[in-house]
C-alpha cells in the first residue's frame, strides 16, 4: 500500500487504529474451539466487525508460531482473509526479524511475496546490510524499533554516550540508508515522553506505537507529542480491544471498546484541523 | 540438551563443526526436485552423510518461512527428523526471536515445546524482559547476538560511550539476567580480534561463530582467541558445506569440505590437550 492511500483511510474513518491479532487459543472464547480453526474463526469475527473502526491490523508471528505449521496456514488463511476483503486496511507482521543481508533477503521475500504483508518490524542490532533488502521493496514499509513499550527498552535503547542515546542513534542513521522512504518507526506509548524528540529527527515518517490499553499508554499525550500534518501514527491496541469479552457478547465488547479509542481519535483528528 | 552432553560429544567426535541448514530451493541439486519435499530430501541427505563430523545443526528460519506454511512443514519434518534419529546433535534455531515478554513467552513455546530445539538466537535489542522468557527453560539455551559477522554490525554494535560498546554491555548485562546459565552468545568468525574480550567477559560460555567460509572468518585464530577448557565454541558453515555441489557427487563434495573443518578442528582440540 502506497502511504497516500493510509493517509486518506485515517481520514475517512477518522481513526489511526490498528487491531493487533495477538490471538491465543486459551483466551478466545470456548465456544469456538468446535470450528476446525477457531483463531481464524476469531481473527474473521474481529476483522468482519471491527474493520469500519481501524485503518491497520498487526498480526503477531509469536502467536502463530506457537502452533507450529498449523499455525502458520492460520496466518496465511488471515493475511489473504484480509487481502481479500479488506484490502484498505494497511496489513503489520509483527515479525521482529532481521538478519544477515543473504538472509534478511528471504524474510522480505517471505513477508513481503508469499505472505503479501503492507509492512514488517524489524529490528535494527544487526546494522544497514541486515534492514535495506527489506527496503528496496516499492509500496512496502520497514518498521524499525526505535524505542519500545517494555521495561527492558531502558538496557539498550538507552545507552548513552555523551551525544546520543542508542535508540536516537538507530533511528537518525537509518535515514541514510537506501530506500529510507520506506521506514516506519516503532515507539512504545509508555514512553510518550521521548516522542517529541523522535519526532523532531523523523518529521514526516509513520510511527508504529504499541502500548495503548493493557500496557498503560496514555493516546492524548502520544497524539499531541506525535502527531504530524498527515497524523503520521498508527496505535495499537491488542488485549484490551480483542479480549475485551470471552462470552457470547465478546464482539460486542471489543468492538465497545475500539469505539472508544476511535471516538477519542476522532476528536483529536478534529481539533488538529481546527 | 545439557551442557556436560555436548561437550562430550564435542570431544568424542573430534568437533566443535555446526551445519547451517540455509537450505535454498534454487541453490539445491535440481533432481531433487521432483521429490515431494526437495527441501527435506536435501536435508536429510546432508544429515545422512554428516552427522559423524558434526555436533550441532543451526535452522535458518528466513530460508523456511519464504516458502510460507509448506516450508513451516518442512521445518518440523526437519527438526523432528534430527531428533528422532540424531539426538545426539545440538540444534539451534537460528531465529533472531525476541519481543515484550507476553510475545517472547510464545516464541519460546513455539521453538522450545512445539518444536522441539535445543537453543534459539534471540536479539538484545528490547532488553532483559525480552529474553528472560527464553531463560526459564532448563537444558534449553539461549543463544544472544553479541558482535554479528555482517558489516552492518559496526553500525550499533559498537556504538559506543567512555567506558564500553554496546555488544560488551549486551553481553555483561546480560550475566545479572534470571536464568543467565542458559546463556550463549553469537560472535562472528569475521570479528576474531574481538574474541579475546568477549571470552574474557563470560570465561565459561559457549559461543556461537558463524562466518567461516563464504563470509571469510580464519578457523585458526578463531579457535585460538576464543577456545576454553570444554572447547567453548560451535563454529557454523552453512553454505560453504551445503552447496559444494550440485551434481550427483554433491554429497561426497559436501563431505570433503566439512571433513576438512572437521580436521582442522581435531587437530586443535589435540593441540589443546597437550
Amino acid at each position: 500500500m502506497n502511504l497516500n492511500n493510509l493517509v486518506k483511510e485515517i481520514k475517512r474513518k477518522k481513526s489511526f487504529l490498528c487491531l493487533g491479532l495477538d490471538s491465543d487459543i486459551s483466551k478466545i472464547p470456548s465456544f469456538l474451539l468446535k470450528d476446525p480453526d477457531p483463531i481464524f474463526s476469531f481473527n474473521k469475527h474481529m476483522l468482519d466487525s471491527l474493520n469500519e473502526l481501524i485503518t491497520a491490523v498487526k498480526i503477531n508471528t509469536a502467536f502463530y508460531e506457537e502452533n507450529g505449521s498449523k499455525g502458520w496456514i492460520t496466518l496465511e488463511k488471515t493475511i489473504n482473509y484480509i487481502n481479500l476483503k479488506y484490502p484498505e486496511l494497511f496489513t503489520i507482521a509483527d515479525a521482529k526479524r532481521g538478519d544477515i543481508g543473504n538472509t534478511s533477503n528471504k524474510y522480505a521475500k517471505a513477508f513481503f511475496e508469499t505472505l503479501s504483508f503492507d509492512s514488517i518490524t524489524v529490528s535494527p542490532y544487526m546494522g544497514s546490510d541486515s534492514v535495506e533488502p527489506f527496503l528496496k521493496y516499492k509500496n512496502k514499509h520497514t518498521i524499525l524499533l526505535g524505542l519500545t513499550s517494555n521495561n527492558g527498552s531502558a538496557d539498550f535503547q538507552l545507552f548513552s554516550n555523551n551525544s546520543s542515546a542508542l535508540y536516537k542513534e538507530v533511528i537518525k542513521r537509518s535515514k541514510e540508508w537506501n530506500g529510507a522512504d520506506n521506514l516506519m518507526y516503532v515507539v512504545g506509548a509508555t514512553k510518550s515522553d521521548y516522542i517529541n524528540e523522535i519526532r523532531a529527527i523523523v518529521p514526516n515518517s509513520f510511527l508504529l506505537i504499541p502500548g495503548i490499553g493493557f500496557q498503560g499508554g496514555n493516546l492524548r499525550k502520544t497524539f499531541e507529542n506525535g502527531a504530524n500534518k498527515k497524523i503520521g501514527l498508527l496505535v495499537n491496541s491488542s488485549r484490551s480491544i480483542i479480549y475485551a469479552g470471552k462470552e457470547s457478547d465478546f464482539l460486542e465488547k471489543s468492538y465497545t471498546v475500539a469505539k472508544s479509542y476511535q471516538t477519542e481519535m476522532e476528536n483529536l483528528i478534529n481539533n488538529l484541523n481546527d
